[in-house]
């Protein structure tokens, strides 16, 4: 008999029950091959005195150890470990040893490099990270959110949105949606034009992953977001790049492309391109719709910031032109509100919609239905309104400061257009200086310039990157300015020397 | 000049300044060919007057066109619209017939028949709809989740949880879910062995994405949770099917399978084979781990019901006893909880995990962090314990009662076996009767039967559905049981006439 005292070890004060402690020490060791095949165990009572448990904690495990089929019991001669356990196959490098590595995979799988541009980081307290355009969190309302969400759920018709759902998303946000993107953009849908994503994102993926397989082409920026350059890519897409000047991307060039090569689609940031903050021209906007229809494209418009806009009203989306069914329009409220909230949509028409929440099945089963009430909520009691227009006075002071700041103190180092809109500006940096090093620098100024290569995945050294400034406030601006420019000036001093 | 008094209708009621209006008309009329290239545009005194407009708002709507290139300014003589706005295509039905009908996609996509499997289902009252084990939404603690979020989202350090933030999940819940899966399933992992996914549906497509790629093996039960046979298909799987017996999927036939063929990976529910309830036996569970092993094979193991067992203790996930990393563990809080709060789990070697980490980035972008950390609240407290316990209580007893009227009512038109846990039974029908006939008769007693195709994606005619006895109280079964009866006797009724 082996030493049972010794090996069962019983935790009092784990919440699990001390008989299942048991079964899985037993299961442990018959797994292990201390207890082989056709060992006899000791009789409950014998057992029960040995290891000092009450012996019907002992009885219920020898029957869970029996239902569970580990052993047998045999009338008249007790109960043995099942003579059908195979002997579990000995590791390489035993137990014990391995126990403590990182144990891999024992199976194979390609590790996608187009992945890789997930760039990771990790934040310290004291830095000041350059972000390429976020909101501040400060702003975001999330207390007024957090009341909705729990008035909702205290209502008794809550348990209607608690189960499996649509894949479409909740009827209410559907509908006011509907609404607000008809009165803000110009749009002419109803509701079997729109299904609920989660964030932009899901569906730009969601429209990748139905349009391009294989070797399938997509028109993109030269510089371009870099998650749509991975997203078309991770789809199997096939990247064909355009030149991006003042007024967008350059339609003549998506033109010659598409006499050349049997394009499927255009991934496009009209408002403001991104990265360069740039509004596409009336002109290259009609261009571009023309070429859709004639080459049966798919266009999908990401409308990013088609909320934040200081100088000028904002420029209907491509979207609310089409009259062929040729846009794809993907936006959320992520950034209006604060990423957190994965609330977002697509928007297309009705045989494109209906392939995407059949899609969404597989993805995630369906949204959170008692968040997107929240929003439906928040959006038709006008509280989005009342935000927008609340952080975007702020937003549009935080940009003069910025650009102010900037020019004044980074002349020569750093040249940039003053964005109508949005959150982040397109600095160019002095040929003479590169991000690589200035990123370098600017870490011991407690300044971080994470991701600047991404800015640049069609290679043409453009020597820009974005910098946000919606997240800063007022002092954390002054501060930004100050560390970039010790970051520069000591940066020139070098090339000096 | 064009009747710009009739033409341009200005809606004071509207949110919409009334420049914006007036710019956004202008554009229609420009894009439409009304006012062609190189037209003078009225001087703005002019135009004030005939449309009862401020003049003020004209020259901003003018600047606006002029900022967006729509128009441009000639010093001395007025305003033109631009000459290179190229006229827009014509459509082919031309603008009004086009946009009372519904319009199509402008651009080809593949509507794929694999995702056709979604069954979608619509819900009318009074009826009684037959449902695959899904939990009660009346016993979700849906106030108690509701309070934790409100609470934690009026703290101060919510700030951090509302940006973008980190595509493994929040940290607090990968911790708890450490600690909780480790005391509850036996698992031995840490932090790095876990990716928070939306459900276990997103863990499943996670896995299958990165392991299943164009016409690659894996290997499922013959009959199979059809979400995953849909869900590895897309990836571009080819399915091979093994028969599932009283204990569980038939390992020698896995055996024979990857002497054959490359197989990949293998699909399995052992804690309740899906859709027919059995448990995996002891001795398939080691053959199984084995096999994996020698093969080099992945086994997603989705482990949907494991909080739901009533009879014995539960058995271990296969996970509890990988020491190779073979297995991916998907699990989630939605049975437990609510289908609608999508918390979920993915658990595997730490190198898979930042796989599916960096491929999350490109789905959804990352979860909902107050969400997480509500959840991360939830389990540490102990609240889904307690509600575990409650509910596992009540459903023991639903599962009694439901049997027991079954058995008693329905001799000879259907067979099954006592689940030990779980939320549903596999009904098997006398062969006499087709779920095909039972399901049209049963929609006149106010019953539906849907999906029941779904059961046998394999095509083996076992003539079995699940009926989910969860989801009903005691008042519910009865009146189920009555309604299925009614249907049954008609059915017989036919059968002997």
């Amino acid at each position: 008999m082996i030493p049972y005292k010794t090996i069962i070890q019983i935790d009092r004060s784990s919440k699990q029950a001390l008989y299942i402690q048991l079964t899985n020490q037993f299961i442990v060791l018959i797994k292990k091959g201390r207890l082989l095949p056709n060992t006899k165990l000791p009789g409950s009572r014998t057992l029960s005195e040995l290891i000092g448990l009450h012996r019907k904690t002992v009885v219920a495990c020898y029957e869970e150890l029996i239902l569970q089929g580990w052993v047998e019991s045999v009338p008249q001669k007790g109960t043995f470990v099942n003579k059908n356990i195979p002997v579990i196959q000995k590791q390489k490098l035993g137990d014990a040893s391995r126990s403590k590595k990182e144990i891999s995979t024992g199976f194979s799988f390609t590790i996608d490099p187009i992945l890789d541009r997930a760039f990771p980081q990790s934040y310290e307290e004291d830095f000041i990270y350059i972000n390429d355009g976020v909101s501040d969190g400060r702003l975001a309302p999330v207390n007024e959110i957090a009341m909705i969400y729990r008035k909702l759920s205290s209502k008794k018709s809550i348990i209607n949105h608690l189960g499996y759902g649509t894949t479409y998303g909740n009827g209410s946000l559907r509908e006011s949606l509907v609404t607000y993107l008809n009165e803000t953009r110009g749009l002419n849908i109803t509701k079997d034009n729109i299904v609920i994503t989660r964030g932009s994102q899901m569906g730009m993926y969601l429209a990748a992953q139905l349009l391009i397989s294989n070797n399938e082409y997509i028109i993109i920026g030269e510089t371009n977001y870099s998650s749509s350059d991975t997203t078309f890519e991770f789809s199997g897409g096939k990247l064909l790049r355009v030149a991006v000047d003042e007024n967008g991307l350059d339609t003549n060039a998506i033109e010659k492309l598409c006499e050349k090569y049997p394009v499927k689609a255009i991934y496009t940031t009209p408002h403001h391109h991104h990265p360069t903050t740039v509004t596409m021209s009336a002109e290259r906007r009609i261009h571009i719709l023309n070429l859709a229809k004639i080459y049966n494209l798919a266009i999908i418009e990401d409308d990013y910031d088609y909320d934040f806009h200081y100088s000028h009203a904002p420029i209907l989306p491509l979207a609310s032109h089409d009259k062929n069914g040729n846009v794809i329009y993907v936006g959320s409220v992520c950034k209006a509100v604060a990423p957190v909230y994965r609330v977002g949509y697509l928007i297309a028409p009705k045989n494109f919609v209906d392939e995407c929440a059949k899609m969404r099945r597989f993805i995630d089963r369906q949204g959170d239905a008692v968040l997107e009430l929240t929003f439906a909520n928040f959006i038709k009691s006008g509280s989005l309104d009342r935000h927008l227009k609340k952080v975007v006075k702020i937003y549009k002071n935080r940009r003069d400061l910025f650009c102010k700041l900037l020019r004044n103190e980074l002349e020569g180092y750093l040249s940039f257009e003053i964005p109508r809109g949005g959150m982040a500006i397109w600095a160019t940096l002095n040929k003479k200086y590169s991000w690589s090093t200035v990123s370098k620098i600017a870490k011991k100024q407690k300044l971080v310039i994470p991701e600047w290569q991404r800015y640049d995945m069609g290679e043409i050294n453009h020597n820009a990157i974005r910098i946000g400034f919606a997240a800063y406030n007022e002092t954390e601006i002054y501060e930004f300015v100050k560390r970039l420019k010790k970051t520069l000036e000591i940066v020139k001093g070098y090339e000096n020397n």
